[in-house]
């Protein structure tokens, strides 16, 4: 676009003041260790490669019709998944498009909905987007969210768990007694990360997933992601479980919008993906063996680290430099997020990738710090 | 849902209000006749196939990182079969989502957007979902569109061309005409079914298509799809042709809603697709042969058919009951499309099918003249 002059004479208001999402990087780059972006280092269940092919060598001829508008099947499955009814399961166009059917059916109300000031960077162009307000309470100086810092009169409250970019997590009683205090709003656990998560009691899944809290609470709607745990962020789906009542929005807004968000192959593919349960729990055991053992290479490196629920670590160089350090990586083909902010610049993002990556990350850091101590002597 | 009482306490305003759109109704029963969703009787290109198949096949690890944002290669792909730069293509999540991001970015205005009385049932609940005015502008008694009668203030026009359910088509001069009139709008011209369309004179796609016009005139935004000529339903791809100011307007608004709407296999495929121009023109002109058998069988029976330029007809009984027809032929299972409007209730809207779908829908409505005319007798 740099050459050519954008007029935006016949745009809306609205398209005039947007402020876009910016998405880490993408790069077809050979050579390139790619830790910005919080994808999955394994790839997906061999069953969603199946199940797709399948389609195409007995189905071809049914892409000329259109798909199942509603994703019964996918949907079907994610209920037994967890144990709910398909009509507390809504499915988008990856969890981006849920959240933003979340932002208009349940946001835009005269009081603002509430957010952490530092999270997921699309929640403040959500509210843009729909001319909702947004009131960002700030995290406590260690990154850790108090619900009491959210009793206020609000339309809703949305909150990352885990959060972005800090990893940490808030726990089930936290999330009930927000749920509980607003009774009359739209509690949004957005738990793109959190089948990573673990309790400090080295409890299961459902004892972090408020899933397990949504039979209980009729306003409580927690989102989900294909993207990271199921190594899915190709295919695009997203999915939201919560009370009927509120599934039912979703699906009015939906079909306001676009009525079949998800295409045949998309819904094969994602169905496998639930049905491999074996695969799925494998893969997230290495990536989380991976977190762990990033985790202890950085510590011994002087960092300090987040404790991670998610696939990726939050951590601060000893000297808080992160900015140069995420350039000089760069220059070396290693990409990780840095969140140039007032609370977030001395600190690094970088996804839990393979070893190998992990290898080629730790050396090019030492390799920084040998030649800052060469500097400093 | 017929079983749960579903509570809105929790809703917004705009969710309240909604008036979601109803699609034509799919089902999969087995002996089904199926000509009420105008989607293609023939099956896509065999290369969609072996294009998703092949990304499968070498790249399914790749599904675990996310696609590329901006659909490149298929933008570049339809850039070229059209003779345009790759800045003047945008793509999105079937024509349904480009048509929301349109309403959002472009008739979001203090005026209304005008639009025909008789069109596309989505219009009027895209305006309702963005809260813009639409203003709906009456076809002439031939069904025809006359461009005098949008000689009005508006913040822009919407037109199907050809219209559906009608299958009318504007002609390229009224189109130059709107657009000159309304210098400082936004006209759309929603082109699903431009493909199956033809000039009086016979000439080529060109001499229909709007997309002629978007260099001369930076006001002209023309929408089309893979749903229909393309027999890609199942793929969810749509596309929007225009002035770079009118496509970054649209790409600002996408990446304010959903960076990512593409996902890898239908960019692959979508992308096959496009370039696979032998196949297109085949499957084009068997569509446009059978519409003219179906044409002839009809106005044997006393139908009175609109002259069709898309792969459906609007056809009229000889005593008006089409909606007693429409009954019948579903009890047969045999689908066909009747609006129960003022203006439309007396009209069938059949999509063209197969040679054996037509055989099977003429037998039926002969035998059903037969039985009237026995008891007229």
């Amino acid at each position: 676009m740099s050459e050519q002059k954008i007029d935006s004479r016949l745009w809306s208001t609205k398209a005039r003041n947007l402020s876009p999402y910016v998405p880490g990087e993408q790069s077809e780059h050979d050579n390139l260790c790619k830790l910005n972006t919080n994808e999955n280092p394994f790839p997906p269940s061999p069953k969603v490669g199946e199940a797709v092919t399948a389609v195409l060598a007995h189905q071809a001829d049914e892409l000329r019709l259109y798909p199942a508008p509603e994703s019964d099947d996918l949907r079907a499955a994610l209920a037994q998944l967890h144990g709910l009814d398909i009509n507390q399961v809504f499915v988008g166009n990856g969890s981006d498009e849920v959240l933003a059917l979340v932002f208009a059916s349940f946001f835009l109300k005269e009081r603002p909905v509430l957010a952490p000031d530092i999270s997921y960077s699309f929640y403040p162009v959500y509210a843009q987007t729909f001319g909702v307000e947004l009131l960002q309470i700030a995290l406590e100086a260690d990154f850790s969210i108090d619900p009491d810092a959210y009793r206020q009169p609000c339309s809703g409250i949305i909150i990352a768990n885990p959060n972005a970019p800090t990893g940490l997590l808030l726990s089930l009683s936290d999330i009930r007694k927000l749920a509980s205090e607003h009774s009359n709003s739209v509690i949004v656990i957005d738990e793109a990360y959190i089948d990573f998560a673990y309790t400090d009691e080295g409890g299961s899944d459902t004892a972090v997933s408020a899933v397990s809290l949504i039979n209980e609470f009729d306003n409580i709607l927690v989102t989900q992601t294909f993207s990271k745990s199921r190594s899915l962020a190709g295919l695009r789906v997203g999915m939201a479980f919560g009370n009927v009542s509120l599934i039912e929005a979703l699906t009015r807004m939906k079909n306001s919008f676009n009525s079949y968000p998800l295409d045949k192959l998309a819904q094969a593919g994602a169905t496998a993906s639930v049905l491999d349960t074996a695969y799925f729990e494998q893969t997230l055991q290495q990536v989380i063996a991976l977190r762990d053992s990033l985790t202890a290479q950085l510590t011994a490196l002087d960092y300090k680290v987040l404790p991670s629920h998610a696939n990726f670590i939050f951590a601060r160089p000893k000297d808080g430099n992160a900015s140069e350090i995420a350039r000089v990586l760069r220059e070396q083909g290693i990409m990780v997020r840095h969140f140039d902010r007032p609370r977030t610049q001395e600190y690094l993002r970088i996804t839990v990738g393979t070893a190998a990556q992990h290898e080629r990350l730790i050396s090019a850091l030492k390799a920084l710090q040998t030649q800052d101590d060469a500097v400093t002597n």
